[in-house]
């Protein structure tokens, strides 16, 4: 494996580049090339065969850009993927889910953890699991949220319609006490605001986007994988997208800390 | 053509399901089958490349199962990709916008007509189009209603949250006096009441589904392709999905005059 390869992230669509934006702060050095299935998205209301399967066509893809270590930057593919594609390939694979239900685990003091992400990502019960087996005894609470991806992709990031969802779906989180909530979908990060205003600011929230950078970073260390040699922004950043190139572009650029000068558009189902 | 063969209908999800109860109910002797594109739902953000494609591939899928006649029971894919696959494949083809212009501009008195649809639909301007192609001087207004879909899909059909939205994407429409409003998605009809409400008992609403199956019927008529065999609703009516079956039967049995037994899961990116 070459050392100075790039990291392959990929999510349903937008809403991975949170991650990718937490890997360019915390390593500035590695390169990146990003895939987000614009086309398909959204993943969370999908089947865990439909899931799987656009998931091994896309570390298919990004396996031909010669990439060194795969981040699955989408809880849903994250939940019902991984566990699969990690025995599959033959090349270091990780998702957010266990960097996110690390943080919060270390977080709770009452033991009572939320969980909020979509249908596919709540009905799999992994965060559960996986919180469960790190430290046994918690009460893991999952809330799926099927709106939030809707409403933050029309933009209505700050807007009384979002409030009352929200505020309908953490009612139960609410009325259970959890003192930390994981936020186990890549949009969510995006109306934080909102949510730690239902919640109170003594509830902590995770995001997964961060530890998942620092997972990242381990492994690449013990690989013997970081990038040794520098490159400019334009060199070590490519975005893929099998839809609306343009839209990605815009919006890749606004929450990027580099302008994106291109994204593009490939036919996935021919992985 | 054999005359007893059955008719294909296909939409992006669910939706269509109401364009086919109205072919069942105008023409109980047809045989149906239906394909609902659910691994990769909604069409309505999607580019009219990736919609292009998608519908190509269904109606090489509905040419298999040797159907007569093709009808696109969902807008988006009527816009972008009706004028381009009746040229390319061997079998008459309908969509459901001319259906839906024909009714609206019979409807109005005033000139001013509204239509409703995905984003995609609206931007492709094809009901403006049409309708000044049929009757010149009409002022026709087209709001893209982006959320209505999720919000059917979450079954928030009688909601305060529903109500809001759709009280926002109507003001304009109401602001321009349209006597004539056409529900130019499928998934719309489901919150007729609420559209009702706002819009005021003065206003038509047009749903293209109930012309759309009278277009159908002139077709085979003019075709000789009327079927002249009776079956059993078992032997008339075939359900294909790109993924969640079971949901997809709950969803079907409960809008369709007879029970759904089975739906079968395709991988339509084989076709």
């Amino acid at each position: 494996m070459d050392r100075n390869a790039s990291v392959g992230v990929f999510d349903s669509g937008i809403g991975g580049l949170t991650v990718a934006r937490e890997i360019m702060r915390q390593m500035p050095g590695e390169s990146i090339v990003y895939f987000g299935d614009t086309a398909r998205v959204p993943y969370g209301s999908k089947s865990q065969d439909t899931v799987l399967r656009y998931s091994r066509q896309i570390i298919r893809f990004l396996m031909t850009q010669k990439v060194k270590a795969i981040v699955i930057a989408c809880n849903t593919a994250s939940a019902y993927a991984l566990e699969t594609v990690e025995k599959e390939f033959d090349i270091p694979i990780i998702g957010v889910i266990r960097a996110g239900a690390r943080t919060a685990v270390k977080a709770t003091r009452n033991k009572k953890v939320g969980v909020i992400g979509t249908e596919g990502t709540i009905k799999s019960g992994i965060y559960t699991e996986v919180m469960n087996q790190m430290r046994p005894g918690l009460e893991v609470t999952g809330k799926p949220c099927p709106l939030f991806v809707p409403l933050v992709e029309e933009g209505l990031l700050h807007d009384s319609v979002t409030d009352e969802i929200a505020s309908r779906y953490l009612s139960e989180l609410k009325s259970r006490f959890v003192d930390t909530l994981v936020l186990g979908c890549t949009h969510y990060p995006l109306i934080r605001s909102t949510l730690r205003r239902l919640m109170g600011e003594d509830v902590v929230l995770v995001n997964p986007a961060y530890e998942t950078a620092i997972e990242l970073k381990s492994l690449l260390e013990e690989k013997g994988l970081v990038c040794d040699i520098e490159r400019t922004p334009e060199e070590k950043y490519h975005f893929y997208v099998s839809d609306l190139a343009e839209k990605f572009t815009a919006f890749a650029t606004s929450i990027l800390p580099s302008e994106v000068r291109e994204t593009k558009k490939i036919n996935i189902e021919e992985y």
